[in-house]
């Protein structure tokens, strides 16, 4: 049995998908879901302006591309941004074990409220992810304010 | 300036989804979002089995049908069953000020505590909607768990 691999890189998998939304011209948050022996199950990017599609963050990508599973308790999801309350419910609701952040400065979701609920929470604070979305949201706010509904 | 249908009519939409997600085999679960004059933004109904997708519940489906809106303080969310984690934080991310419940008997999800942050939500008790969510649930166990991550 192998181990979860270090947070900084699974992390590096979700930054991945961030930059590749970016290039894309969407709005630069990604995530990857992972297995308890660090083995990848889905991973995405939210796809708001690329399919016009305000359902699609970086965290539903991710576990849509994991297709149907039982048993979240032992899979890790792995984002660049504090989840978001429509995110954190997906975690909530599947049972989703462990959620590993890449920053949670420029925005702060609902992740305190799943460690409330049982949920194993590491914020890594991220210099990358920082510098990532502090840039989106002053070259694009009106994307940003639209993505998370204000 | 129309105003918003009454509840049970607005249901009917939403009704009219489960049971289509029914014959095609899939979990009896529909949704839509209205405008607040009573235009229909979206509908939709859960997608698990048709398209291997466990992101899409009713809400959500109904939620990105919509497409990219600004401001869904006026807008209804209706759905035939009461929304999970994961639909419940859908309607409080993005701000949806009203939600109806066909049903909450079957299955008990979120909406009290959209309730308490100031989402108006209104539980019909609807007996076509217990009645198709009992059957359903009673015939396919394996189906109704995994689609709440049980």
């Amino acid at each position: 049995m192998t181990e979860l691999p270090a947070p900084a890189e699974l992390l590096s998998v979700a930054l991945a998908e961030a930059r590749l939304g970016l290039r894309e011209g969407g709005i630069p948050i990604g995530a990857a879901l992972f297995g308890p022996d660090g083995e990848l199950l889905g991973r995405g990017h939210n796809r708001r302006v690329q399919d016009g599609d305000p359902s699609t963050h970086a965290e539903t990508a991710a576990f849509r591309a994991a297709g149907r599973l039982r048993g979240y308790g032992r899979t890790t999801m792995v984002t660049t941004l504090s989840p978001c309350w429509y995110c954190s419910g997906l975690v909530r609701q599947f049972g989703i074990g462990q959620v590993i952040i890449g920053e949670a400065r420029t925005f702060h979701g609902g992740h305190d409220w799943l460690a409330e609920h049982g949920v194993r929470i590491t914020v890594l604070d991220d210099a990358e992810c920082i510098a990532l979305m502090r840039e989106f949201i002053a070259t694009r706010p009106d994307l940003w304010y639209e993505d998370i509904g204000e």
